[in-house]
C-alpha cells in the first residue's frame, strides 16, 4: 500500500507540475490532481503518525487533531481565495458525511462480516454523541433559522460568534480527553497493548521534512486542482453542491477512509470509530469555524450558513450514527444502515 | 373472540356484495365495509401464522412480514388506481402513527397497569430504533427537503432510488435477523418457551385457501370502500387526510392492534413490541416504497413525499419511541405518553 | 446567603413602592424590580421547601411543583394582561433554555470542577428523557407546522386541546412519581440518608404567611416590572424578544438557579438534574399550558405557538440534554457543553 503511494506521488507531483503549465484538459488535470492529493495525504499522515509517538500521547493527539484534516482545510482555502463559498461549505458538508456514514457504514460493514459482534469503548461513543448534537446540530441548525432574518453584517457576527465557541469547545474537549480524564473512562487494557506496537515509522528531523514538503506539495496541486471545478462540472453534468460534497469529500478523507477500514477488519474498533466520529468533530467543530474565520481576510467572507439539503442531511447523519453508535456496539447491518443512507443522499446531491 | 369474527365475516362479506349493488347509502356501505375488513384481517392474520408455524421461523418471519400489512397494501393499490395519492400517503403516516404511538401506547400502558415494570429484549430495541432513524427519518425527511426544488420526474427518480434502498434495507435486516444473528442477541430462554406453544392453528392447505379466499374478499370490499371516501367525508366534515390518517389506518391494522394488546397484558412484551414496532418498520420501509414502485404502472405516479404534518408527526413519533424504548423497559406512564402523543397528532389532523 | 435575600426583601419591596409612585427612571426601576423578585422568590422556595417538609413527600412534591414556577407563572399573567403575548412565549422559552442549558450547564461544570465523574439516578434520566422528547418536541412543534394553514380560531382550539392533554400528562407523571412507581426505581439508599436531614426549616403557620406575603408582593413588582419592558429595551436595544428569552428567564429562575449550583458542588446530582429538568417540565407542560388556558380570560388570547427561532433552541436544548443526560452520569465537559450551547443561543436572540 505505502509502496503504491509513494510511486504515486513521485509520478502524480511531476505530472502536476508539467500539465499545469502545458494546459491540459481539464478533466484529465483534475484525475491527476486527485490522485496526487490522496498518495501526498498518505505521507502526510504518516508523518503525523510518527511525530505523534515521539510527542506522547497530549501532543500527539494535538498534532493529530491539527493535521488530520489538513489537506481539507487547505483545498478549502484555496477555494476561499477564490470566493467559491458553495464549494467549500458542500466539501464540509461531504467530510461529514462522509466520515459519519461511509467510512463509519464501510467500516461496521466490513469489520461485522468478518466477527459478529464488534464493540468499542461506550463511554467514547457517549461523548462523541454529546459533541455531535452539539457541533453538528445545535451550532449548524441555529445560525440557519436564525440569520434567515439578518442583515449580513449580523449574519456574519453570528457566525464568528458560534465559530469562536466552537472552536473553544473543541480545544476544552482535547484538554478533556488528554489532560484531565485521560484513562477515566477505560473498560479494559487495550491502552496499554496498543502503546506496545507504537513505533515512529521516521525519525522526528525526517517525518518534519516530510509533513512539510508533503504540505507544500498539497497546497500547490490544490490551488490548481480547484480552479478545474467549473469545467469538469460542465463536462460531467455535476453541480458545485456535487464535486463539494462527493469529489472534494472523497480526495480530501481518502487516507483516513482506508486506515479506518483497516482498523475494523483487525478489529481494532475504537481506532475506527475514532477516525470515522473524531474526523467528523473536528471538521465540524474545527475546520469550519476556523474557515469562517480565515475567510474574514479574503473578499468574501463565509457566513456559517448551510443550505438546506446540506444542513438536514448532516442532521439526520448525526442522529442515525449517534442511535447506531450508542451502545458501543457493531455488527454489519448497522454498517449497511449508514452505508444506505450515504448512498440516499448522494442520489439526492446528485439530481439537485 | 375468533367466533365474533367468524360472524362478522359470514355477515359482512354477503352485506358489503348486497348493498354494493343495491346502492345503499355511502355512509352505511362506509360502515359495513370496514367491519368487513377488520373481521377478514383477523383470518389473514391466522392462516398466516399457521403457515408461519408450519414452514419454521425463517419462511415464517418472511410470510408475517409480507402478509402483516397486505390488508393496507390491498386497499392502499386500488386507492392508487383511483389516483388517490393523498389518500395512500396520509394512510401510510396513519400506520406509522397507529403502530407507535396507539398499538404501542395501549399495550404499555394496558400491560403496566397490571405489571409494575415490563421488559422486552434490549438488543431488539436498539436495533429498532436505528431502523425506525433510518426508515422514518432519513429515508422521509430528505427527499421532503430536497424535492422541494427538483423538477417532477427527478423527484419521481429520487423516490424510486430511495424506495429500492428502502426495500434492500428492509431485506438484509430480515436476512440479519433470521439468518447471520438469528439468536446473537437472546437475553434469556424465552426463545425456547415460545417455541413450545407454537402449534398450527389450521393445516398447511386449509390455511393455503383461507388466506387465497380472505385476500380476494379483501380486495373486493376494499375496492368498493375506496369510493365511498368522498361521500364520507363530506358527511361527516373529514378532510381526506384525516379518513387516511385515522380511519384507513385504524381499519387496516385493527386485527394486529389487539393481537399486541392482549399479549401486554400476558406480560409477553416481546411480541408486543415487534407487532407495534416491527409493523412500523414494514410500513415505512416495505410498503410504502413498494407501492412508489407499484405507482409506475398506474396512470398518476406516486412519489415518496409526503406532506409537511405527516412528516413532522412521524418523525416526531419515531423520535418519542426510540427515547422511550431504548432501555428496553415499560410502564404505564410510558404508555400513556405514547397515546397523549397520538391524541395531539389526532386533534390536529381533524383541524386541518 | 440567606441574609443578604433578606436585606434584599426589606430593602426592595420599600424601594420598589417609593420608585414607582415617584415615577423614577424606568431602567433604574426594572433593576430595583428584578434584584427584589429574585430575593421574593428565594423566600417563596424556602417557604414551600418547608411546607414540603412537614406535607410529607406526596403532597409536598405537589407542593414544589406548583410553587416552583409561580414567579414566573405571576409575571407571565401580568404580562398577558397587557396583551404581552410575545414576551409571554419568549420568557416560557427563556425558562426552557435557562433551566437546561444554563442551571444544568453549571451545575454540572461546577460539580466536575470537583468531583471527576458525577452519577444521578438513570431512570429518572431516561424517565426525564421521555417527557422532554413529548413536552418540548411533540407538544410543541406540531402545533407550529399543524397552525400554518389553520385559521385563528383553530388554532386557537388546537393550542387548548394540547394544553388540556399537557396538564393531563404532567399530573399523571406526578401521580406515577408519586404514588404507583414511588420508590420503583431506587438505585442506592440515597433516598433514605435524604430523609435524615430534611427538618422543616420554618413552622407551617410562619410558611404559610410568608408565602402567602411574599407571593403578594412578587405580584405587585412584577405588575410594575412588565410595565418598564418597553423603555428598558429601547434604551439597551434590546427586543422584546431578548428580554423575555434572556432577562425575565433568569429573574424569574434565580433562586432555583443558585440552589442546583450548590447542590452540584456538594455532590447531590439527583436535586441538582431534579431542579433543572424538573423545572423544564414543569414548565413546558404545567405553566405554558396554563397560561394558554388563562389567556382565555384576557382580551388576547395566546395560541401556542412559538416563533421558529424560540421553537428551534428548545427543540436542540431539548435533544443535546436527552443525549448529554442519558447515561446518568456527568462531567464538567457536559457543563461546558451545555454552556455553550446556552452562549450560541443568547447571541443570536440578542443579534435578531
Amino acid at each position: 500500500m505505502n509502496k503504491i503511494f509513494t510511486a504515486l506521488v513521485f509520478i502524480g507531483v511531476p505530472l502536476s507540475v508539467v500539465g499545469t503549465f502545458m494546459h491540459w484538459s481539464s478533466i484529465l488535470l483534475f484525475i491527476i490532481y486527485c490522485i496526487t492529493i490522496i498518495a501526498l495525504a498518505s505521507f502526510m499522515g504518516r508523518a503525523t503518525e510518527s511525530l505523534a509517538v515521539v510527542a506522547g500521547p497530549r501532543i500527539g493527539g494535538l498534532l493529530n487533531a491539527t493535521f488530520g484534516n489538513a489537506v481539507e482545510l487547505i483545498i478549502s482555502i484555496f477555494a476561499l481565495k477564490e470566493g467559491l463559498i458553495g464549494v467549500v461549505l458542500a466539501s464540509l458538508t461531504g467530510s461529514v458525511l462522509g466520515n459519519l456514514l461511509l467510512v463509519a457504514g464501510l467500516s461496521f460493514f466490513v469489520g461485522g462480516l468478518k466477527y459478529k459482534r464488534q464493540s468499542f469503548n461506550v463511554f467514547d461513543a457517549r461523548h462523541n454523541s454529546g459533541l455531535l448534537m452539539f457541533g453538528v446540530i445545535v451550532a449548524f441548525v441555529i445560525p440557519e433559522i436564525f440569520t434567515k432574518t439578518m442583515t449580513k453584517n449580523d449574519t456574519l457576527n453570528f457566525s464568528v460568534g458560534i465559530s469562536i465557541i466552537l472552536i473553544t469547545l473543541y480545544l476544552a474537549a482535547l484538554f478533556f480527553k488528554l489532560v484531565t480524564h485521560r484513562g477515566v473512562y477505560l473498560t479494559d487494557d487495550k491502552n496499554e497493548s496498543r502503546n506496545h506496537e507504537e513505533e515512529p515509522e521516521w525519525g522526528t528531523r525526517k517525518a518534519l521534512i516530510i509533513l512539510a514538503l508533503a504540505t507544500l506539495a498539497v497546497a500547490y496541486v490544490s490551488e490548481n486542482l480547484v480552479h478545474t471545478f467549473e469545467s469538469v462540472g460542465e463536462a460531467f453534468g455535476w453541480s458545485e453542491l456535487f464535486i463539494g460534497v462527493v469529489i472534494v469529500a472523497i480526495v480530501g478523507n481518502a487516507a483516513e477512509h482506508a486506515t479506518a477500514i483497516i482498523m475494523a477488519y483487525k478489529n481494532k474498533m475504537d481506532i475506527a470509530v475514532e477516525i470515522a466520529v473524531g474526523s467528523t468533530l473536528q471538521v465540524a467543530m474545527f475546520v469550519a469555524p476556523l474557515l469562517v474565520l480565515l475567510s474574514l481576510m479574503f473578499p468574501v467572507a463565509m457566513p456559517l450558513v448551510f443550505t438546506l439539503p446540506e444542513l438536514i442531511t448532516m442532521v439526520t447523519a448525526a442522529l442515525l450514527m449517534i442511535t447506531i453508535s450508542n451502545d458501543g456496539e457493531t455488527n454489519w447491518f448497522e454498517g449497511a444502515t449508514l452505508l444506505a443512507a450515504y448512498f440516499i443522499m448522494g442520489i439526492g446531491f446528485y439530481l439537485l
